[in-house]
């Protein structure tokens, strides 16, 4: 079963279609999660969670009653606790739920401590065997996340170009079949390899590394911010 | 001197009073930069760039010319080069123009591949002088970065919360006089620690390594997404 959460993040960064696309994952049997004021948010798009996790404190108390009326499993997080709701979602999420793929939305965008969170929890020990069960979903970008070893990435569709970051130290990176290839770099800290294309008429490029942790963006422009 | 350049990310990143910001920053003497298409962005704000910086293939021919008659000084950078049109702008205004402190607008949202360069390049070794005088400033968040060494950081007027992140391998974090301390901290690898806050009534807090950079990430909610 895959899984799909939305988080609290500011709207503006949203897929222009996320309500379709949740209705859609909704009739294909995807599992649906609210985080926090995500569960809210959820209701507003006309879908009820079957998750809700948060402590939920920045709702009205009408808000926090809806939920506890139609959501069918709740888990209440304390506020000052080691994992953030996010962090929790993810563990019930694969632990309780055994969800094969996750898909972040409303985790980019506003409090960037917040968006850093997210991008960096897969680093965690005790999430890593969720690294590349966890995609973070928004309107230009689509995040994966790869431990060592060889792959092929696939262009999504819509999206142009892709950027990729070494998260921690990296040993032997390689970006081959791609507008600007890399060989056998390495690094102690990460670096951004941003605005990379795939090749005319090539639908995929190779990443490899021995050692460490990497992200794939792919990211499209808007055609809103293209004439200003 | 002080310095401010705007990127070409979307807007609705941008601080609220980013106009009169520049204007004020203007009149203070300050250098305003223009990085690519923010070039023209500026020129949509009432400023001349005193500097402009990019490619600027995305812009249409007019807009070049707007901006060929009226920058002082444009520096034509080329595509597909190792350093981004950021990266370079960087170099001339510290190099060339001794700025003593650069913030960035418009480099946050959006494609964030584009984010991630200029989150990253605060670590590379070329740019190691520049670390501490480089800020990052949108609607929610001002971004600064630390070397190590001990510092007091004082709480920024409207900013509630902050994250302390270790953007490389870092040996001995202390976050002291904060509601969510840390002593002795070690990590390989980065971790984010979002949603810290100051003290009630306590305007800075203490953060400390041996080894590694940090981001200090100081946010604040906006009242509009508050009760959706």
């Amino acid at each position: 079963m895959k899984a799909i959460a939305l988080l609290g993040a500011p709207k503006d960064q949203w897929p222009t279609d996320l309500a379709e696309k949740l209705k859609q994952a909704k009739q294909n049997g995807e599992f649906i999660i609210g985080v926090d004021r995500g569960s809210i948010l959820l209701q507003g798009l006309g879908l009820k969670p079957d998750l809700a996790v948060g402590d939920f404190d920045s709702l009205k108390t009408n808000e926090l009653s809806q939920i506890e009326q139609t959501v069918p499993d709740i888990r209440y997080s304390v506020p000052e606790k080691d994992l953030t709701d996010t962090e929790l979602m993810i563990r019930y999420a694969f632990e309780d739920y055994n969800v094969e793929f996750l898909t972040l939305f409303g985790s980019t965008g506003g409090r960037l401590d917040h968006f850093m969170n997210n991008l960096l929890m897969v680093l965690k020990p005790e999430f890593s065997a969720y690294t590349e069960k966890i995609a973070i979903l928004d309107q230009q970008n689509i995040i994966q996340f790869y431990r060592p070893g060889s792959y092929t990435i696939k262009k999504l569709p819509g999206y142009k170009y892709f950027g990729v970051i070494n998260l921690t130290p990296v040993h032997n990176l390689n970006i081959s079949g791609a507008k600007y290839p890399l060989t056998s770099y390495n690094s102690t800290v990460p670096v951004s390899f941003g605005s990379n294309e795939f090749l005319p008429a090539k639908e995929t490029f190779n990443l490899a590394c021995d050692q460490g942790v990497l992200a794939v963006i792919q990211s499209k422009d808007l055609d809103r911010y293209q004439n200003i």
